[in-house]
């Protein structure tokens, strides 16, 4: 039965078609069966401590009294990508000819490296290590967002190969980018529609029609939400919304960093565990630091484990077809997210 | 050096980062090399002749005279989609409910079977076979076009399984959908809008530069021109276009059938050759078959080899970053263009 959902921010269809659709234990990733075990530390690996001659020079980290920067000592450490997608170097000039057009691609891309061990990962991590990347981020965000021609700060994580993770220690990554993405400004204006016609925050009433109805909610902590969308544009595609408005991801306050690492370990743990450790993307929205966006945009994390190949369907409508309905995920990851907080003595 | 290329038909950037680049031979399809030789036919396959009875009934087929339908003696076959992500049977009512909205998916999804080798592909087909499988796109574009409330015929093909072929026998597919697709809707917007500004088809206006440059054609005929778009989203993306200008598929004359499948044949062959059999997807865009788009829209097949994996940048901007230039593409498939009009032997 297949039908068409319309996701209320942007206005895009998604087509939600089960008949195609495999129980979530047929999702299970088949590199996981393999068991391999990684080791704690990989002495080729750039980012394994010992190794820090290896990458650029540290931009910050957040490392033991006395250590010195770009050795050992660090548990969360900010270097510049070594293949960036966006350069601070100008290295085409601005034009035009004919119908075509370039400008340089202008800004930074930093990897944020997550923890000293090599085999960690966001859903092994405790909440006082995932509160410090949720630092991390914050800082490279605030800082970047003062740079001149800088329009949008994007931060995100791919897990896995299959992810776009060509490097397995666990890292982030931050661009800084000259443009706002096209994926925020279809945000933007829906939101802004929405806000015109209601006088309300799109996201505001999806948090609170969402506890209202309670099927499509993963879990919920006193600030924080994580829900399955209504329009889901891929199975298990989970939102960690704060619960009251907030346009910016800037202006988290460090209060809260820790009560969001656990939401985020709890989905990715329940993701990892239920669906045997898929490759997926996580990816920040925010407002574009330089616009002011306050009565209607909300800063949210959007997570997407990739259970499915995007085909020509997909490539040819720019509509997705999801084989899972949000309803069904959500009830899944209810039943993977741990019922006592949980996670490893932190070392911090 | 990277930059930043604007795409002249939508508007949108695309990132062409070439340090992060490989070079052609590192994209090399990793299945290949495996040479696993794949069958004339399968006993298992419900696409191989013998086995027509594990499809639904055939919608129509190009047969030999005296064989009957869902028989061998096909060398084209329409049936239904067996897992469908739409159907004439509405499954929900259209309805709201707060901010959430859904509708029934109506609409049709098809399979056109190429061939009936198991292993037969466009880049190893004839001419005359090609030509073949082009007729019954038209045949069904026309047919489906007819029925109501479809908004858009699309028509592709997924090529391996990591394109998201979920059988290998040769086929495409034709879905009939009730909307406009979003990738559909943007290029009409942006060619409407060129057409405002300059009296001008954009497809026109891209064809006539790109021969003019010729640093990104890959081939020409009498009639069509396969070529690198400027701002190529990914490594390889090849356009198929009818040099003189015609908005819609359904206008293809059945005169240049045979030369569009030369066309589509030669470019698959030297993505298939040079790249090792790559997946790929291709992917029909025509005008919406009850709109008049006539002075600004040029219908054209683009193909999309797949040898990246769009990860978190890609997700979170909405915009592709391409590692290799349209114009060394162009380059290193123009060298891989059978010089001589090959194919086998047809059994037409």
């Amino acid at each position: 039965m297949p039908e068409l959902r319309l996701d209320p921010v942007t206005g895009r269809w998604v087509l939600v078609a089960t008949e195609r659709a495999r129980r979530p234990k047929d999702f299970a990733h088949q590199d996981a069966a393999t068991g391999k075990v990684r080791p704690e530390r990989s002495e080729t690996c750039p980012f394994c401590p010992g190794n820090e001659k290896q990458t650029p020079p540290e931009i910050f980290s957040f490392r033991r009294d006395g250590t010195r920067p770009d050795e050992a000592g660090w548990w969360v450490r900010g270097v510049p990508n070594k293949y960036p997608a966006l350069t601070w170097e100008p290295t085409v000039q601005a034009s035009t000819s004919g119908i075509f057009s370039v400008r340089p691609a202008t800004g930074a891309h930093e990897v944020i490296i997550e923890s000293p061990l090599h085999n960690a990962s966001p859903a092994t991590m405790s909440y006082d290590e995932m509160a410090e990347v949720i630092r991390a981020y914050i800082h490279r965000y605030r800082a970047l967002s003062e740079a001149p021609d800088i329009r949008y700060i994007l931060i995100f994580r791919n897990h896995g190969r299959d992810a776009g993770a060509s490097l397995e220690h666990p890292h982030s990554q931050v661009a800084a980018v000259p443009l706002v993405p096209p994926v925020v400004l279809e945000e933007l204006a829906g939101a802004r529609h929405h806000h015109e016609s209601t006088g309300r925050c799109v996201f505001c009433d999806m948090v609170r029609q969402e506890l209202e109805s309670n099927v499509r909610v993963v879990l919920e902590t006193r600030e924080f939400v994580a829900l399955e969308p209504y329009a889901s544009k891929m199975p298990f595609e989970t939102w960690v919304l704060p619960k009251t408005h907030a346009p910016s991801f800037h202006d988290l306050h460090p209060s809260n960093y820790r009560e969001l690492a656990q939401v985020l370990v709890d989905v990715l743990r329940a993701v990892s565990t239920g669906l045997h450790d898929p490759p997926y993307n996580y990816i920040l929205h925010t407002a574009p630091p330089r616009e002011r966006c306050d009565g209607f945009y909300h800063w949210h994390i959007e997570v997407f484990p990739k259970l499915t190949v995007a085909a020509g369907f997909e490539f040819g409508m720019g509509m997705y077809i999801n084989v899972t309905t949000p309803e069904s995920a959500a009830e899944f990851l209810r039943n993977h997210v741990p019922s006592e907080p949980s996670g490893r003595n932190s070392g911090l």
